[in-house]
């Protein structure tokens, strides 16, 4: 039983920009999507609801934080994990592997899989490909990432190789682990910054077969035009047929450049990060609303956005709630932001649709150019 | 223009309980109530439209905290409190005085007024009757709260006395500097815990005359008993077609000792400081969501109850995200505490229209005695 599915619904005719539309077990996802950020069975200052109110159409949770706390057995006992968060729609999980090679001296690597100890309490636990797929899956995750390793930027040509071919190992051994639930399973292409391994990877994971593929590795520490390069080369190696994912990427112009290139799929902490550091994202780029400059300031974050936040509350008062370290400020702050990720895609989809993601595109970058002038 | 008035709809045959209506510039509240306290221009953790759902009627600012940051020139240039907040309901202030006596070393007080040194950043400020209810006005309050001094216990008896007879003068100067502009002002009867006292400050406040009456200094360490004892002999001293509001009170029990012994008004940051602290309110009394007796809880908090929260979030989820210290759990928590709060209120107000207020304090208690059983 494989209930996924996805259609491929417009190509843009200057770029390689696609709008599709991704058929899971839990409803319709469509296409270029951004997908919020929920760590540990939350998206940080969120409710599930008013995620729904914005758009959000699908939520990514971490495999590792999960697995440590609550556990995906305790997950699993009161029903799953949307049940757990209240969150109805699709969840993508992560592998946990992101998180565990992150753990540096933390971790131990081997070729069955990779033992490492809780940033939590120092205990040491054990994550193999096969276990990754069943935590996800015990969790409820209706889409199931591949177990690999992030390989961090730069590193020794001999290293990525052979993580590279590891991960090729284990992607084959998530494909037998995982158990016909109805939930999709994306392989992930590795490869560090060079080509022909990118290529080797690509290659090796349509042939194993999966029902999504994503670029993992990216928005490690290279240079932008590196990270765009990537994309370039080896979203077009990729099956038409089968959704893309660019894991954890990225700013708004990362995103604009990213379905450009061919992307359907992306996800990232900054929108939720940044809130609740202050920093807001507005139509002419980026403010910080801690500033002095926005103390006596009345008007919304940015008089272009039509959402709650922006209709009711001024910058004044964000700034003084940011100041006086209130719940709200990252309430408020967390609801903008990804209100501005999601109506950027839901504006890129409606663009791609109508033949004019070029001109979209052109009108995003000149929107902060005078904004700077 | 005084567009302030208090009708008394019902008076319980039992008890001194009472049922009554507040009419103010930004609408009707129907008493007994309870107001959650929003120091910081916030109800920590609460969206206003989510107060309003649970039935809140009229919230509390901190002068204090406002004058402080960021500033009351700043809020009425902005269009005044409510609209900085997005509130549209009525709003009470306190006076700043209680915050101010609490700073201890920190303050010196003299026959005009009090000098003191902000908690934040040091600096020196001054409030006396006059710059305390401009502060207020120029808030936008709707209910303005007289200037004095909240006496702490145990104090000494000629402290009492001096103490009591200066927030007399204070309170004449507050009636004669408060600007007709359709907001009440109420006075505070001091008088420590000296029964001669109390009656000798509310002789005075009657005195001069004012929209409502509040008793100050309780919960400031006394033995709950004494409290009651106060309230109970203070309470009666008050002119009927006015609200009483005892200040800074308290845990449930309190409130319903408090409606029974004729008390209009509560505010009080149990239900909401406790919720940050995992302590939650329910119809069998407390439970600290934090134990791990919950880890597995499938439950809602209170069966009993039907908030949000209760109806959406299982004790283990709750437990899981204190344990997290995600910002969902304070909001989740807030939300549930004050609707339990809220609602005691609802109850208790049906209950002495439809005469049965002594069935209903009777139940309210044995609730809490079977729980323990």
């Amino acid at each position: 039983m494989n209930e996924f599915r996805f259609e491929l619904l417009a190509e843009d005719a200057g770029t390689a920009a696609r709008r599709g539309r991704m058929h899971t077990r839990r409803g319709v996802i469509e296409t270029p999507v951004f997908m919020p950020v929920g760590t540990q069975a939350t998206v940080k200052g969120m409710l599930p609801e008013a995620l729904a109110d914005i758009g959000a159409q699908i939520i990514l949770g971490n495999t590792y934080h999960l697995f440590l706390r609550p556990g995906h057995e305790l997950v699993e006992r009161l029903g799953g994990l949307h049940r757990f968060m209240n969150w109805s729609g699709p969840i993508l999980t992560d592998s946990g592997g992101f998180q565990v090679f992150s753990l540096g001296e933390l971790r131990k690597i081997d070729e069955d899989g990779v033992t490492f100890q809780s940033h939590i309490d120092g205990s040491r636990h054990r994550l193999t490909p096969e276990s990754s797929i069943e935590v996800q899956q015990r969790l409820g995750a209706d889409i199931v990432m591949a177990f690999d390793e992030c390989i961090p930027w730069p590193a020794e040509r001999r290293y990525v190789d052979e993580s590279t071919a590891r991960s090729g190992r284990w992607a084959r051994r998530c494909r037998q682990a995982h158990r016909p639930d109805g939930s999709a399973l994306f392989g992930i292409v590795q490869g560090g910054m060079d080509p022909a391994l990118r290529r080797r990877s690509a290659e090796e994971l349509i042939e194993i077969g999966f029902d999504g593929y994503a670029l993992g590795g990216l928005s490690v520490g290279e240079e932008t035009e590196r990270m765009y390069e990537v994309m370039s080369r080896s979203l077009p190696l990729l099956p038409k047929d089968r959704p893309r994912y660019v894991m954890g990427v990225g700013t708004p112009e990362n995103l604009i450049e990213g379905i450009a290139r061919g992307t359907d799929m992306f996800d990232c902490v900054m929108p939720t990060r940044n809130a609740r550091n202050g920093v807001l994202f507005t139509s002419f780029g980026r403010i910080s609303i801690k500033q002095a400059r926005y103390r006596d300031d009345d008007s919304p974050i940015d008089p272009a956005c039509d959402c709650y936040v922006c209709r009711h509350y001024s910058r004044a008062y964000l700034r003084h709630l940011f100041q006086a370290n209130e719940i709200l400020s990252s309430v408020l702050n967390t609801h903008h932001n990804l209100h501005y990720y999601l109506h950027l895609m839901a504006k890129a989809r409606r663009a791609i649709e109508e033949g004019r993601f070029e001109a979209f595109r052109r009108e995003f970058y000149q929107r902060r150019e005078q904004a700077k002038s």
